[in-house]
């Protein structure tokens, strides 16, 4: 049998301690698939004393992650502190420095910092692996690199923020407002410290930028990301787009396009029975459209001790039988710098907007749409609420910059009480 | 870089003819992925003339698959002929001895010969890989042996027979009964030369005892699948399952007890909102469940040229990366020979059946159920039909074997008309 190989954790948190119980409960199943034994040399976090359900006399124990991640009997750097930069970046570019391989969960570091540490990786002959980044617990990365690498792939999108779609379902199924959604959330502890990480988007945008690297083979681009938070939306298009036969998710969807690649993090109606629209509370879902597969959808859990640590034990055990992959599924140099392109691919958008009780008004915006060749699929205009008459427009399928002319010319008529949402629609 | 990956591809038909094409249409791509080119250098199949809508003149023919498969000049055989036995067989055995690496799509061959083979791979220092045995373009394969490894595996379910899917969706939205639902189906080309191996359950029953193998490291066991084809279902049985809230799915379920592994591949009712309630036609869902991960559920086309071709390019693409893992995920001399048990997880069991019209005939039938320690959730008589009543029970969960024991006892009442259809139901 093979030398053991030997993790150093540093990270403690939910998932760490959730990393070191399955190395220790789990020995024996480990080693006989991976043919050798996994062991733990040393840990790091913030505090030392700390009880978190787990003996870590065992290991050494190193205040600075720096050094735990150089230690000579460390084999496996496993990052698990979080943060685009900082300590953890500090640690994986020492670990990855001194050959070693990495394990990380840290979206917004390789969302940020993903070519450099590639390269970082591809020169020193380690690898970089990041499973738990994106969509927990579900194998989506193994899957878009290794399972589907004979596909050119068209077309990637993803429910990743269970923080998000908690909210969304919420609204949905009880009622409740924004606030009081987000505010329940809160209570259970599902936001991130900033919570503008989750309902910004920002978190599932990350991830969706390692997605759209692998899938593209293009270098990560983040910043390139259209980003929409789930704030604006209101109950009453929950409830709009449920009568529709719709339902709101925070999607993200990367595309390759003539014009460049796309990448949109923003909040859309997707069909209700579709299995986007299925998908209720916390759990993820990935869809991956290739030329050859068709339609692969995954879904699971996307957060949570079990789950995001079943990810890295992945990683860790692909290591272990000397699996060793591209960080992005080709080699650093040969990612590609891709043109970033706003979305322009024609879709459906939703319109909904509170005009003044006048007559006539609708028919300016009518006109105004059409006059931005913009044109309507479905109208509602419901009883007057408050002197101001609510109207629900599904467009056909127009380009977002013909849809941004259309809203400039629809607030330029003045009849608009307030600033109109619209929301792409994806047919998935 | 990399000497080229020369593969030998034997059997040419729907799904061989699509790996030529990708090998061909993606060579840039395949080789930026891979870090190395990926070449064909030599085929066979059962008749050479015979337009494949691809040009195979670059290639050296083989007659014989065997021949093929021990050339020089070919590092990876790909078998795609099919059959559990004859050629396949023998030229797998032969690559294997030879030292070659083997994809295939063949889970006749790997369910009767599975672990033979993963021992002669393991033995020649060979990789034995069958991404495309299971369940069509669906990575199941990879998650379940690679991604998954850190968990204890507690169940792998699957709908993994398109062609069933397609029969009892049929029934269900066109009304349509199983003899004309097969017709159909076979007007299309779904069904196998011979159908037994789709509506017997036998296909899916392969793909089923491979997973099985992989989850809980035994030997692959076929026999011990339990089967019960789709041939006994009735329109009357689809109708009252959509009634109660659920469908018909012809449902692979393994998983380990205390009284040893259990395999059915069997009709079964599942809620119809579930994951696989809501799969409709010919595609396939496999739905993992771990104790770390919790649930998995994939989802693609089970079947196809290019679902198919996709899988196997992901084995290939494997090997040209260098990943080389075990057949089942752990040698294949530490795979457990598994006690077979018959399924006695307790469940919930759909029953119906056609009574006398005599006064007395359904309680003798609830009498004949309770002294079996049956216990019945809910029943319904409807109108009589032709001097029956149609009779429907669901009971609470019951073991296989009480369910049998009410079975009999309720034959002896002499109040039944025809033979019962009992089904169990999977909550999933």
């Amino acid at each position: 049998m093979s030398q053991p190989l030997r993790l150093g954790i540093a990270g403690l948190g939910t998932v760490g301690a959730g990393v070191v119980k399955i190395v220790r409960q789990k020995a024996a199943l480990l080693t006989e698939r991976s043919g050798r034994e996994i062991t733990i040399t040393a840990v790091s976090a913030r505090t030392r004393d700390k009880d978190r359900g787990v003996n870590l006399s065992h290991y050494a124990w190193e205040d600075d992650p720096v050094a735990l991640a150089t230690r000579d009997d460390v084999d496996v750097f496993v990052e698990l502190m979080g943060g685009s930069d900082g300590p953890a970046k500090a640690a994986v570019e020492a670990a990855l420095k001194a050959g070693k391989d990495v394990v990380t969960a840290n979206k917004a570091m390789l969302a940020h910092h993903g070519q450099m540490l590639a390269e970082l990786a591809e020169a020193n002959g380690a690898v970089l692996r990041f499973e738990a980044a994106v969509a927990g617990g579900i194998p989506v990365i193994k899957a878009l690199t290794e399972g589907l690498a004979g596909n050119d792939i068209q077309r990637v999108m993803g429910v990743m923020n269970g923080t998000c779609n908690y909210i969304l379902t919420r609204m949905e199924d009880g009622g409740l407002t924004y606030e009081e959604a987000f505010a329940e959330a809160d209570g259970l502890g599902y936001l991130e410290a900033d919570p503008t990480l989750d309902v910004g988007g920002i978190d599932a945008g990350h991830k969706l930028s390692l997605l759209a690297a692998i899938a593209f083979g293009c270098k990560v681009d983040f910043d390139a990301v259209e980003l929409e938070g789930i704030g604006k939306v209101a109950i009453d298009d929950i409830r709009q787009a449920a009568d529709m036969g719709y339902r709101i998710k925070l999607l993200g969807v990367a595309r390759m396009t003539g014009r460049g690649l796309e990448q949109t993090m923003t909040p859309c109606l997707v069909p209700a029975a579709s299995p986007l629209g299925q998908l209720v509370g916390g759990t993820n879902m990935v869809v991956i459209e290739g030329d050859q597969v068709g339609q692969i959808v995954m879904r699971g859990a996307g957060a949570g001790e079990g789950p995001t640590a079943s990810a890295v034990m992945g990683d860790v055990m692909d290591v272990a039988r000397g699996l060793r992959v591209s960080t992005f599924g080709q080699a650093a140099s040969s990612l590609k710098t891709c043109v970033p392109a706003r979305s322009a691919t024609p879709a459906p958008y939703y319109l909904r907007m509170a005009l003044i009780d006048k007559p006539g008004a609708l028919a300016k915006i009518a006109t105004a749409l059409g006059d931005s060749g913009v044109s309507i699929n479905r109208m509602r205009q419901y009883d007057h609420v408050a002197d101001a008459a609510p109207v629900l427009i599904v467009t056909h399928k127009t380009t977002r910059a013909a849809l941004e002319a259309a809203l400039e010319a629809m607030t330029a008529t003045g009849v608009m009480v307030t600033e109109p949402v619209a929301l792409r629609i994806e047919n998935v």
